[in-house]
């Protein structure tokens, strides 16, 4: 294909909807793996061992394929005097669509992973209800449940483009605290209303059965809307690094309030203020105030491939696709940068498309050598538009690293290396 | 709650859509997991051992609970003389939401699972197009792609119910052979079009690298509609047992006409009549005539609890809830009959609602001790509605047991027992 046949969109290589790649080779002479229906192709047989053969039989759990365990989550402990504080990333350069594999979705932990038994799991709900309760797991499954497809970031995700220094860093190392599943579980609602929730009630305090005795308070209003509690994730019950037997839920804020291991919720008028409230996750402004409670995720999208550390190994076209996703609605548009965010097009979404769900995007782009710097901007059914970095550090600064959503820039450089910088 | 509180909108128990189940105990003297919290609830404290010390920390590739693992597909291998001829079946009544988990989706293998490496698998496309193709794994994989979530079901499922003796069957047993799941390919529109479609093809022929060599003819105007090479399942690489490295996925039809392993399509002007689809696959009715290439599933819905083999414990409110699918469009309504198809009331559908993909229903029920017939029955968005068995069976006899669409019918009885029946 001839460079004058490109319908270019945007600056620097950025292409219409549907260029073919013509990476399919001539078959003729071919080495292929061959049957009856090859031998008329003129096909060069040579049948794979695995073709000749039946293989494994049927199984009760399966496992993925041994040519694929090279897709690991990066998993760290980042401070040896805290026991049980670590966190796992997911894989996004080496991930598709819109749902991550429960095997594969982040981890985040305060003190590890608690091996619950469910039968001596109890989660209770007391505080400003007309009458305290105490609930079993096993009588928890025949509630009513609703399943929603959600993304769920870490509020430390991508916090160190806060810093000035640039991380030599890969989607998953620097972005990969976020991860989309089909969560399902009980409206938090159904339970509270079994409870009775008293006329003063404003808040409701959420605790874990952690030995971090994880705790975060939450608007009453907020957890009366879609918050659920969540006892399946991917159609199999909640995995338990994700909270088995039980977790809170809160569609589209900071992971760290979807409160894992959920034992207990008290209602309150105020909220209580726990250590990981106080510790952790507000955001120290500029002027040295400090926000709390400040749960919605930006509009964010992060570009996976072509990503840090890749290399681009010839010129040609290259499908430019990532995950945009935004804790107030629905993703309602994602642009793509080739010249550092001179000129954008618009990418297509090639995913669902749902409130609080991670969307999955792409656009072809022809690379023919020379320096690029490919950014994604989001844009949100609210009509929140993700910020440069830039622009975000001038209303944020940089005391608190939390809830970094700016543009991600991706540099490919003359030999074809991808890295993260700073424009 | 008294009965006359409840608001009855069908014969025999069924509710109105919200309300209380009233399972919480109350927690005055009740043993919780505790916390300082729940000391202020007058709760008598234990805590559990798991809340006292940090936990396992993060890892590479995650596990589910250990308590879980009671959560098995039905696996077995139907005829001793037929190598690798086996299925396994999802455990329906089990899983919650509309994705089932990759360790867990069903199966259904010709010859066995083959244990291909991608780098020695090659795709052929090759017949009626101007240039013959062949296509390496890492080369798809820079292809566009397209992620949806989708049903799948294999022809045979739910086949006992053509058959005279009413099977003491589960959910899973008798209807295991569907999940849902997020698959992402590329059209199969950019391949055929990369090789060039010749004017005179009609039919794409597809074979996989199997042993069995299973092989499939699909008009060419379906191929080129919604039918995608499927490289990735939930997000990661499909599984092995799904045809890892790469599937035909044909939506809404019968799963063996999703090909795994796919290794060569071969454009035509007719169908290759393969032995898969002489053999197997057609669909003999009661004038001895057989009909072959009907792919589409039919309108269909199964409830999964109650279902066969559970036991109602005790009298109270039960959730109704299940699957539904149909191969020509989305769910538009489910309705259940809890009095043998009597009266029915309209399920809430309580997940995404898409073309071609599961859908999870509920519906409220009180159960009184007496007897009861469950059933639930689909309507899709081109008005299809599922038919009952007997009409199914007037309609189609049971000379071929594929494409059982039909309603199934619970029986509980004053035991609380629930069963297969027919009515």
């Amino acid at each position: 294909m001839s460079d004058q046949d490109l319908e270019k969109v945007a600056g620097n290589g950025l292409l219409s909807r549907r260029h073919l790649l013509g990476l399919g080779v001539s078959s003729v002479g071919a080495v292929a793996s061959g049957s009856l229906l090859a031998a008329d192709a003129g096909l060069n047989l040579e049948i794979p061992g695995w073709s000749k053969q039946p293989g494994a039989g049927a199984s009760g759990y399966g496992s993925r394929s041994r040519f694929t365990e090279e897709l690991q989550r990066m998993a760290g402990n980042p401070n040896p005097l805290y026991p049980g504080g670590g966190a796992s990333r997911s894989p996004l350069h080496q991930l598709q669509g819109s749902i991550t594999p429960n095997s594969l979705h982040f981890e985040r932990h305060h003190a590890g992973i608690p091996d619950i038994d469910p039968d001596g799991h109890k989660l209770v709900i007391h505080g400003l209800v007309r009458q305290p309760l105490v609930f079993n797991y096993e009588d928890l499954l025949k509630y009513p449940m609703v399943s929603k497809l959600y993304f769920l970031e870490c509020s430390g995700n991508s916090g160190s483009l806060f810093g000035p220094n640039v991380a030599d860093g890969t989607a998953q190392s620097i972005h990969g605290l976020v991860s989309g599943a089909e969560w399902t579980g009980i409206p938090l609602s159904t339970l509270l209303d079994e409870a009775g929730v008293e006329p003063n009630a404003r808040w409701i305090n959420a605790v874990g059965a952690d030995a971090a005795s994880m705790g975060r308070s939450i608007p009453l209003n907020r957890a009366m809307d879609d918050v659920m509690l969540a006892l399946f994730q991917n159609g199999e019950p909640v995995r338990p690094e994700q909270g088995y037997p039980m977790r809170l839920f809160v569609p589209g804020c900071e992971g760290n309030i979807s409160v894992k291991w959920l034992t207990q919720i008290k209602l309150s008028t105020e909220p209580t203020h726990f250590r990981d409230e106080t510790s952790k996750y507000t955001d120290t402004r500029l002027d040295r105030k400090s926000l709390q409670f400040t749960f919605p995720m930006g509009t964010k999208s992060v570009i996976t491939s072509p990503s840090g550390k890749m290399k681009l190994d010839k010129q040609g076209i290259y499908q430019v696709t990532g995950i945009a996703w935004s804790g107030r609605g629905s993703i309602r548009r994602v642009e793509i940068s080739a010249d550092g965010g001179l000129t954008w097009a618009e990418a297509m979404i090639e995913s669902h498309q749902s409130a609080k769900a991670l969307a999955r995007f792409r656009l072809p782009w022809q690379w023919t050598g020379g320096d690029a710097v490919l950014q994604s901007r989001a844009t949100d059914s609210q009509g929140n538009v993700q910020p440069t970095r830039t622009s975000l550090l001038t209303e944020k600064g940089n005391i608190s690293t939390y809830l970094f959503h700016g543009i991600q820039s991706w540099a490919v450089n003359t030999a074809g290396d991808v890295a993260n910088v700073y424009v």
